[in-house]
């Protein structure tokens, strides 16, 4: 048990001089064990894991309607699963220093149980998921959350995976790597730059909604739910955009060019390939094609006290690889190189990105999984808008909402993207957060 | 406004009167506006209305995993809305006569609007669709209900429709054909075999979701909601479901004979066409494919008193076309004749069929779609398991839960499929329900 947030940075630390990495990036069609296929498919000799395709979009509710790009399918549904464990009735979640080659500093924290379907039927031919027992049925310990969620719908054709909390009741051996850190410590972890992985952040939503759904109910929402979820089927109705796979090497405005693909105009991200070597993984090395995005990402919410309680602004959003197309999303969700010498910014960028100190009330950095995405890293923002300036007029695709609203779609999976439950994780558990607020209000 | 539920009957049968109607079938291959396709797809010559193409599918966790089959593909997501208004305080529901070739009583109640995308954007060539701005934004009234809901796994390809409940608070014209229902007539209603088609009964699951919002919470559930959950994502995630489009006509142990598509051991249903004229649809004439299933369904929901409180029996149900794989379906949702000379019976089957009157509480025959399947009828029942035997065993794919808790799943979408919708709808509303007696009993 660690007494401080410090102690955690420390072990982490520790973890990452006690093991080696080492990473390279290999043109794709030298990657060992993966082919590309007739068309330019990118997939795995054994045709498990992924496989780097093509995607066709077109009437998209997007500023830009059509385009064509490369995406990563992954139809496998895979386990992210947190342990909880009360010690003297303070609960703590089991996490692990988790090697990635996409992070940027290597070891983050991820959760305690983080496998694709892959993983735990030994494709890897490596070893056995730890805890995985206490994630798969019959199962013991008692589930807390359990939800099917997506990941990025930019990168990934309808990627879900299953997010658990569950919590033990008896003895849990702590193996080396992993860790118990309390949720007051999580919060504060959730500050720190590139701490707390992509997994475990989404899974950690779900414990967000469990704290919030204890509080207590003053607040006065703009909307009811009723209206929330009109607003939400109506942005899926409104939709008519239409998906298809293509051959890889028939997508559009991107080359393949010195083993990488990269988009014509240096937008979007580079599909590249990756060569690593780690002394604590499954497997000590392997190679697997990565997205890397092009320049850091901004995601935030904006904020505003409407009627005494926090709103926050809720953008109902097309993407390509969304399960069902339109999801929940930050305020401003984008990579601000990919507008640079365009006329017209996403809206509410400029909002966000020209707040003065004293209205950012959450501001840090972390990184999207690191299993897929090669130093793919968002700067996480919550900005609260001026008091005393009249409300912005909304696109129709844009909402107010309550922090606990939004937190109560969280539960039901298929709701909120990856990036806004990202967002709901270092809200609801870290110490400044709008709900701690209201309370405090209240 | 009527005094009974007999003047609805009486005035339904004057409208029936005061129209005409005619249907006969045709050969698939002599339907004037459809084509078949290379490849043998059967579609409109405009490309537009739906499909009938082939489905693959192989994992699915039935006891028959993989097979090929005949399916509907619509992709479009259409409108289906109940205007509500309050007359003296008590709200009634605007409903409509409307004739659906399907039907085996040509007439039967369907919601105020109910549109596909093709109507309304007037694909037909045909009148306006009545009431319809009440639905579309930015609209007149206060919406109570919002969903995109699932359509027949078993005969639709992710078919989806946006159910819809308006409450209009300014005078609405009562065009002809139309007529105001209160929820007690509605209700009764229920109860009487093929008078409120399958539209409006998924619409009005919606109510009965309103109505239990606001019951007393003294029940005691056997699981809790995040239990129940859990449960349905196992499900989900347990799934390997892959699911494959192919031609038609290559669909194997179907056949193309005489105009129609059948299955070679005389089960399942028939693709068969239909020609059609009506004196008051947008078009006075038209023709179209249609799935006929064989023999009478059976949906049933058993019950059972636990720990004092009604529970359910549910199952979590894959099917071929729904959109997310599984959903939560009732206790039995069968055709019978598909399992003549067969040795295995669905779970549950003879519990249903085999119980004595004094323990079945509802049992209607109502209809499937009639726009798209020609004389499919459904019994639709609720019976109770005896109190003095044991509780049955379950297979992992059943779980009991209360009637507030399946509806709590309602108002999210993708939860329940159109058979177990229905029959919230009935057990919801109609006086005798598991949600009234519950009331009483506290």
């Amino acid at each position: 048990m660690f007494t401080t947030t410090a102690d955690v940075c420390g072990w982490l630390a520790d973890r990452r001089a006690a093991n080696e990495y080492w990473v390279k990036e290999v043109p794709l069609e030298k990657m060992d064990g993966w082919r590309i296929r007739p068309g330019g498919d990118i997939a795995h000799r054994t045709g498990r894991f992924y496989t780097v395709t093509g995607l066709e979009v077109t009437g998209a509710d997007r500023p830009v309607g059509a385009w064509q790009q490369p995406i990563i399918d992954q139809p496998e549904i895979g386990v992210l699963g947190i342990l909880v464990k009360r010690f003297n009735g303070v609960p703590h979640c089991l996490l692990q220093a988790k090697m990635e080659p996409g992070n940027v500093n290597m070891l983050e924290l991820s959760p305690t149980v983080q496998a694709t379907k892959s993983n735990y039927t030994r494709a890897h031919g490596g070893k056995s998921v730890p805890y995985l027992d206490y994630f798969l049925a019959p199962r013991g310990g008692t589930v807390l959350f359990d939800a099917l969620q997506s990941e990025q719908g930019a990168w990934f054709l309808a990627k879900r995976n299953r997010n658990m909390i569950v919590e033990a009741t008896g003895d849990v051996p702590v193996l080396p790597d992993f860790c118990w850190v309390s949720f007051e410590q999580v919060g504060e972890l959730l500050r720190i730059d590139n701490m707390m992985n992509m997994d475990t952040r989404t899974v950690l939503s779900g414990a967000a909604v469990l704290r919030q759904a204890s509080d207590d109910e003053d607040e006065r929402p703009r909307h009811s739910v009723a209206d929330l979820l009109s607003w939400f089927t109506e942005a899926k109705a409104r939709s008519s955009m239409t998906r298809r796979r293509i051959p890889l090497s028939a997508v559009s405005e991107w080359d393949y060019e010195n083993g990488t693909i990269t988009h014509r105009d240096e937008r979007h991200f580079t599909v590249l390939g990756l060569e690593v070597r780690a002394s604590n993984r499954e497997v000590s090395g392997w190679s697997q094609p990565m997205i890397a995005p092009r320049g850091q990402g901004v995601v935030a919410f904006l904020g505003k006290r409407v009627q005494g309680t926090t709103h926050l602004l809720i953008q109902a959003r097309t993407e390509a690889g969304a399960f069902d197309t339109v999801e929940m999303a930050p305020t401003v969700q984008c990579l601000p190189d990919n507008y640079k010498d365009l006329p017209d910014q996403p809206p509410f960028l400029r909002d966000v990105l020209s707040a003065p100190a004293s209205r950012i009330r959450f501001d840090s950095v972390h990184s999207e999984e690191g299993g897929r995405f090669f130093h793919a890293q968002n700067r996480y923002m919550f900005v609260e808008l001026p008091q005393d300036e009249p409300e912005p007029d909304l696109p129709e695709n844009f909402v107010w909402m309550t922090p606990r609203q939004l937190m109560g779609f969280v539960r039901y999976g298929n709701h909120l993207n990856v990036e806004a439950r990202s967002l709901v994780a270092c809200l609801g558990l870290s110490a400044d957060s709008p709900s701690h607020e209201e309370r405090s209000v209240a």
